[in-house]
């Protein structure tokens, strides 16, 4: 169970009406271009896309390019680029690849164990500060940074540090990072594992969240080492990201406006929420600097009843967070939506609570 | 290479103008409602596609039972259904869960081979007469029916009865019927093999041929076993059909003025062809029940140097079909495409050799 299955839930529970959807992490705002674009695209449908993609490759090394820190000299090109189906394809592709034993930084997004299961990938969910000190037990590691659930920007610093000081050509360790949240965080050009020129450094992202468009399937990946990108295209399906999503892909990554209206919403939206939430004493609300807040409840009520009595009384859907691994049923997951939106669950959660 | 790759050869041979694509079998005409479609379905891309896309494999269901023989009693429903981005996904799914021997029959279209290696699976590419005669060889059979490149249509009769005099629960064998061109074939409901009510036989297709949308990326698989279904559906990736398919693919398959009108141009445009393309000497064309036809060329030009001919020359890309596994430099493939198009080729070709 994902977040996002409102299709699944309305299934079970019956439900005709609209759902607010607070379980799924996802910019309520597309870019203002989408709807022209989508339209210019409709023909481009009558033909394949370039299966290479170097011009969808191109504008995301473009736009990597701008998201360093600035005293950064790394540059990128679309060879360092690969694209999929949503992140989540990269995940599959990145976990049919590799060989030895994987680190899963833990609690995190439940797709990663998935896709090392079934590929038949010998995996540890661990946590970050047990990876730290045992490095050199893994020969990969997956990590979510800001982390899902918990919305936390991690210092990779020491572990790339500590890793590179063991990993070598011959045996590398290599770290993929997952900053699918990456763009809503202040200061995230700090943060970005885009500023490590390493060739056992890799950052993937997608348009689903940042840019609210999980029905479009992009996602990319980015390696230092062009090789790892031309290994991945040789076991890749072919054509798996659409026309449309090419072709919005080259133009949104430049809508400088958008980005900038998005990171200075989400960042007084966490404020606001935050200090709403945080009234509330029969719960926790934890910082976060992304999209979403991980949320404890104090009391005896769980998150599964929690999460039932949010759909049937107040209409909104909320992540049951108890099925991550290393939380429990005191968990809870709300993502940030628009204001009149974030004022409903507010509202509701004081009720629920009072 | 495939057909299609026409970015890439543009690429390669440096080419900025247009190029008419003949390597491709695409229908050149989409459904009419394509564009009021799209435009409706662009605020659905803020959201997922229902992860178990159930309204979407009901749609799919729906047609299907329209599309057997009369005389059928087989019903369908969307737990009978899996989709796909294209038949492609489709394709490696099934590798990744059968076991054992694969038969691919061929010469035929390449990433059967491709994702069974990729899989790991143990395969031999095989005439469908040795086939025939040896199917307890083997576990899994995988077939293209027209078959592409040679457009034929094969009765399948004597293999799905031999093959069920051995198969049985314990040691199935299962045959995969690729029926992405059984669309253009005249008759072709009493043709398909979804008038095999056998749970070792599954049909899979995609909108991208006759519905002319490749950008679209959408397929699907029919089985007789929901049991199957269930166990591809635990090995996916999760929303890998985007929300414009999902949409698309909800309406488009009961547009039945365009489907007539499409297989009624296909009849008569492939004996235009033919009668024109059957009149040069120098080449041996070979009678098509679907959207291409193969070509021999009995004079000492090659196919790759024929291929470059026409591109540079003439602007229009051909698919030289030496590739093909029992194919030699002498074959090569052309789409049909509009009337005006085809008029281009036959001239171009004429040209050629006269």
């Amino acid at each position: 169970m994902h977040g996002a299955d409102i299709e699944k839930i309305k299934r079970e529970y019956k439900i005709d009406g609209e759902i607010l959807d607070f379980s799924s992490n996802i910019n309520p705002v597309m870019p203002d271009m989408i709807g022209d674009l989508i339209v210019k695209s409709i023909d481009n449908m009558s033909c394949y896309p370039d299966i290479e993609y170097v011009d969808l490759r191109s504008s995301i090394s473009d736009y990597l390019n701008g998201q360093r820190n600035e005293s950064s000299c790394l540059k990128t090109n679309y060879e360092h680029i690969a694209v999929g189906n949503g992140a989540t394809e990269l995940i599959f592709l990145i976990t049919r690849l590799i060989k030895g034993k994987l680190a899963i930084v833990s609690p995190t997004f439940g797709e990663y164990a998935r896709a090392a299961r079934i590929n038949g990938l010998d995996f540890e969910e661990v946590s970050f500060e047990y990876l730290l000190e045992n490095i050199y037990r893994y020969d990969n590691v997956f990590i979510c940074n800001p982390n899902n659930p918990d919305g936390k920007i991690r210092d990779l610093e020491n572990l790339i540090s500590s890793t590179n000081n063991i990993s070598s050509k011959e045996n590398p360790i290599n770290i993929f990072i997952d900053e699918t949240f990456i763009e809503f965080t202040d200061n995230h050009k700090k943060y970005t594992a885009l500023n490590y020129g390493c060739s056992n450094v890799f950052v993937f992202r997608a348009l689903t969240k940042f840019f609210g468009m999980p029905g479009l399937r992009l996602g990319y990946l980015h390696s230092n080492d062009r090789e790892f990108i031309k290994q991945l295209n040789q076991i890749k399906e072919p054509w798996t990201v659409n026309s449309f999503a090419e072709a919005v892909g080259r133009q949104v990554l430049k809508d400088d406006k958008f980005i900038e209206y998005t990171r200075k919403y989400y960042e007084s939206e966490r404020k606001y929420i935050y200090s709403k939430l945080s009234k509330i004493k029969e719960i926790e609300v934890f910082q976060t600097q992304t999209a979403f807040f991980l949320i404890r409840i104090k009391n005896s009520i769980k998150s599964s009843q929690l999460k039932e009595k949010m759909l049937l009384k107040y209409g909104i859907l909320i992540r049951d967070a108890s099925n991550f691994t290393g939380l429990d049923d005191t968990y809870i997951r709300i993502a940030i939506k628009d204001r009149q939106k974030n004022e409903k669950i507010i509202r509701a959660l004081s009720d629920v609570f009072k």
